[in-house]
Formats: C-alpha cells, sequence, structure tokens
C-alpha cells in the first residue's frame, strides 16, 4: 500500500484501495463481547491509545481520560453493577423478547484481559472554552470520537472491543475513585476476540436487525 | 493492499501496513474550515453516509437521522445562527485572546458544497430499549459514533469535514422543521479542501497545541 504513494512530504492523499479497506473495517468493527482471556502483546494497547490520542477536539480540549481498570476487587464491583443493571432491564421484557435477553451475552468483563473505562472532563481549561458555549455536550462528544478511533485502532490490530452500556455510571464512578466532575462516556471491553463476527450479534439471535437507510435520509 | 488477502472467506484480519495507514487517516481527520465550492463527485456523498451506516449502535438501534440542507433559504437561516453565535462568543474574550479569536474561521458554511445536520431519534423504537437502559445518553453517542466513521470515510476519499458547534440548536431545529424530538448533535460542513493540513488550526493560531497524553491516563 505504501508504495503507491511518494514518501514525503505526506499530501493527505489515500489510495482507493484503502477506502475499500476502510469500509471492510466499518463492516468488522463491531460490538465484541466473547474475549479469549490472554493478555494483548506488549505495548499494543499504549499503540491503540496513542492512536486514539490523534483524534480531533472541541477548541482541541482534549477531555478524554482513559483509566485502566487492573485492580481484581475494583473489577469485582463493576462486574456486580453490570449484573443488577442487566437483571432489572430484564425484568423490563416479557415472554419471548424477555426469554432472548436472558440469553444474550451483553458484555465480554468476565474474560477480556484489558477493562478500559473512558471518562469526559466537564470543563476541561485547554481549548479556553472555545466552540462548546452553546453545545456544551461536545465536550463529550469529543470523548466519544476518540472512542470511535479507539475501536477502529483497535480493529484493525486483532483486537476487540465491548462496549457496555449496562451499568449505573455512579457505581462505575464509586468503584474507580475517579475526579467526582468527570463523567463516564463508555467502560470498555478490550481483547483477542473468541469468535469474530462481522454481523452483529443482536442480528444473528433475532433481537434487531439494521433496517433500511433511506428511512434515515431527508433533504432539506 | 488487497493482494496480500485471501478473496473468501473474510477473516476479519487487516495488514499492518493498514494499520499504518490508518494512522496516517487519524492525523489527516482535522476539522477543515476552508472549502473549494466545486460539488461533490457523483453518489460520493450517498457513498461516504452507506459507510457511516456500517457503524455499530446501542441495541443496534441506528438512530443517526441525515438531513442535507439544499434550500438557500435554510442555508442563510443557518449562516445566521452561526453569525449570532460566534459574536457572543467572541464577546467572553479579552485582549489577545478576543483578537485571535476574531481572526479565526470557525465554520466553513459559506463555502461548502454540503451541508449535512445529524440528528438523534432520541426513542428509537428500534432495539426495543435494549443497552440504553441505565446510560439513555448512548442513543446521542451512537449518533456521535456514526459522525466519526462518516468522517473518516469521507477523508479517504478525499472530502474534507467541519463540524460547526458554535451555533444554538434550537434556531438548527426551527430552520430545518424536523421532527420537535428529534435531537441535533452534529451541523457538518463537507467538501473539497481548499489548503489542508495535519495540523490542527488551532494549533498554527496559537489558540491551543496539543498536550501531554501521560495527564490523561490513569491505572485503578
Amino acid at each position: 500500500m505504501t508504495a503507491h504513494r511518494s514518501p514525503a512530504p505526506d499530501d493527505g492523499v489515500f489510495d482507493v484501495g484503502f477506502a475499500a479497506e476502510l469500509d471492510r473495517l466499518f463492516r468488522w468493527r463491531r460490538d465484541v463481547r466473547r474475549f479469549r482471556t490472554d493478555p494483548l502483546a506488549d505495548g499494543l494497547l499504549e499503540e491503540i491509545i496513542a492512536s486514539a490520542e490523534l483524534s480531533p477536539s472541541v477548541g482541541n480540549s482534549q477531555p478524554w481520560r482513559w483509566v485502566q481498570v487492573v485492580s481484581p476487587e475494583r473489577r469485582a464491583a463493576i462486574r456486580e453493577a453490570f449484573g443488577d443493571a442487566n437483571a432489572e432491564a430484564l425484568e423490563g421484557y416479557r415472554g419471548d423478547r424477555a426469554r432472548v435477553y436472558a440469553g444474550l451475552k451483553l458484555s465480554g468483563l468476565d474474560d477480556a484481559p484489558v477493562h478500559l473505562a473512558v471518562f469526559a472532563h466537564p470543563d476541561p481549561g485547554q481549548g479556553d472554552g472555545l466552540g462548546r458555549r452553546t453545545m456544551p455536550e461536545t465536550v463529550e462528544y469529543s470523548v466519544v470520537m476518540a472512542v470511535a478511533s479507539l475501536w477502529f485502532a483497535a480493529r484493525a490490530r486483532g483486537i476487540g472491543v465491548g462496549w457496555v452500556s449496562i451499568i449505573d455510571p455512579a457505581r462505575v464512578h464509586a468503584a474507580l475513585d475517579v475526579p467526582d466532575d468527570w463523567r463516564l462516556v463508555a467502560y470498555l471491553c478490550l481483547g483477542y476476540p473468541a469468535a469474530a463476527s462481522e454481523v452483529p450479534e443482536l442480528e444473528t439471535v433475532g433481537w434487531q436487525a439494521r433496517t433500511d437507510a433511506a428511512r434515515r435520509r431527508l433533504t432539506r
């Protein structure tokens, strides 16, 4: 691939094959919940986070905060918080839906070698407030964009990512002892996928398939 | 690049060169505010949106809604809303900061051939609520992730994207006449960059440089 472009200066041009391969990455960037337990190769997590750090952010404020969770006690507290939230969610479904929900694997917390909690600093001095006066939520959105980059960077290196959203953020906060004003954006599991597929698991089990894109587009 | 992998079935493996090229894409995915006025090549916008549609979403709910803004009257209303918000933001800075802020180019609304407003449907029936009971904000976060995909897909095809956040969402809503309960996530400008750089413009003009990544990492 690199053979097709001149060495320097970098002109920001990408070849057609790259765009096609990027689309393949988009297809493979699914939520992974089944992980092998072996650790990531040395330096790989640092490499993936460094890639995510290249993400743009509102006012160049870089509001993301990466918290790697290694303590068995803290991990157990997170696992319990997920279990409680998942049990409560199950109570909200009836009949077939409840049966299917109960059979879903909705987190890889037990097996994933890396737990990474991602927070937003709600009022980063960095950037001096630029760009977020009318839409302060762009601080959190900037963190989500960095999570997207992390997810792509991981998948391109054979690492699966799962986003655990069935959890009470207040309990994550308490378990991890981070500054009070940080806001949890995502609790992520990372590891080598035990079984990888480019089809969303919710589609495979008949919970929810993707639908026609045309209904999501308007012209004004 | 594709020559290095077997044709079928797709194993989800990406070669080392791809990860390096992806990092180059990360560097080049900067906010673009200086656009050429010529339209996107035929079918390119559709291709980019189709790539973004591959994004994962909470409960596979696909809550994103793409609204392409073509009407000159609606565009003028958006331009005016940005002008007002930007003038108000300028009033919040003093001295050197005010001088630098006044000289910043913070939107490409006048020149960009494509305006794309991206909304979240706050309560998509699709997905039956799965995964968003304790963190309902994951609906909007799913839309942000799709915006990230769109940004990457665009940049890989030579198209720049600029996110206009200095705007009152209520005025965007009124100007575009979309359902009341939709929530504006991003107002985007797309087009061929007039001048592209991999250095954030806020860094170039001395507003805010990127800072050391180590301060954004913790272990727990």
